[in-house]
């Protein structure tokens, strides 16, 4: 389309960008190469140092440069709780809110059939064998030896979301975990009049 | 905000790019540590090439890998026209049409005095020097032994590209260069009740 490969190729792979087209791609790469030169290279030495040093923690599955992620290593966290999160964002925005000391474990995704993405792609077996470890023996603990003593759900409260919360809470109440799942009801500073009737419904059913 | 120095250090780099902010920012860092590895080293090397290899056409400015673009070269393009638009994005549109057997003149940008971009930032005299090149003792060119005897102004119909038009057809006209504009009509499949009114006086008054 232009005079030049190299900008076709940073177009190209600009469109690897999630939520990024052939005209937004098209108009970075403008960009980056008329106004922020130094912020391109800046991009992309980010990227390639990344990519070498980012892994998952063996604990959470979060992304992390260490084995095992600082929240999982952090002593003063509360180990018996485990709040089950879909991305690294979702547990920033419950970290910011300092109102939770356990621990996390993220999916990184949500079950999605519709996009092939089963329980075996998000990692639910990791969170089971996590939740209810197994003995020498290969038999479950009994749960009052187990460290996990609750699972809170944190899914997004969207199609998907609701259904990978679902199957969890399904999976780990027939092995004796409890479960429970964030609050659903009206969302603080907003006026009735404006709430969505679901969630009204929702906060009248689960009144307090 | 997450475990990971490199993670925290790409989210910051991503949102160099035009149009992204935090959010998006990491989204993308997210979405390409987790499933697109080889997508995120295939942008840092072509930004890493298209930095190092990109440069700007010594004749129209548009972005190119040569000194002199291969539109310019073109031994077959009428080198009395000339065709002066905001960036390589309009350019590509123009080529597109097959409508247009000229040359360019690319400005990289827009007169924007609210954004402190003035006429040297988006290299006016360039232009001027193209369209009246001056002989050895420094006096411009007359009229019949100028290469180009058109401009033809393709700017944006916004606020900012309207005033670029304006004020280089103000300088061209006074050097006795003949200066025409990209016509204002009714676009193409469309019905008239549901074009503004701008759009149809613009048509009425340049009825042909």
């Amino acid at each position: 389309m232009s005079d030049s490969n190299a900008l076709d190729g940073l177009t190209q792979a600009l469109r690897k960008l999630p939520g990024v087209g052939a005209k937004s791609a098209a108009r970075m790469a403008f960009h980056l190469l008329q106004h922020d030169k130094p912020g391109a290279l800046q991009i992309a030495r980010a990227l390639e140092h990344a990519v070498g040093s980012v892994k998952h923690c063996a604990l959470c599955n979060t992304l992390t440069e260490q084995d095992i992620c600082s929240t999982c290593a952090n002593p003063q966290r509360d180990r018996s709780q485990l709040c089950v999160v879909e991305t690294p964002a979702d547990q920033a925005a419950l970290e910011r809110t300092q109102a939770y000391r356990g621990l996390y474990f993220v999916l990184m995704g949500k079950l999605s059939p519709l996009d092939g993405v089963g329980p075996n792609d998000i990692g639910l077996q990791i969170l089971f064998d996590r939740v209810v470890p197994r003995n020498e023996r290969g038999e479950p603990l009994p749960a009052e030896s187990r460290e996990v003593q609750e699972v809170i759900l944190a899914t997004n409260f969207t199609a998907e979301g609701e259904a990978t919360a679902h199957v969890i809470a399904q999976a780990l109440k027939s092995r004796g975990v409890q479960v429970t799942r964030l609050a659903r009801g009206v969302p603080v500073g907003s006026e009735l009049e404006y709430v969505d009737l679901g969630t009204i419904a929702h906060a009248l059913v689960d009144r307090r």
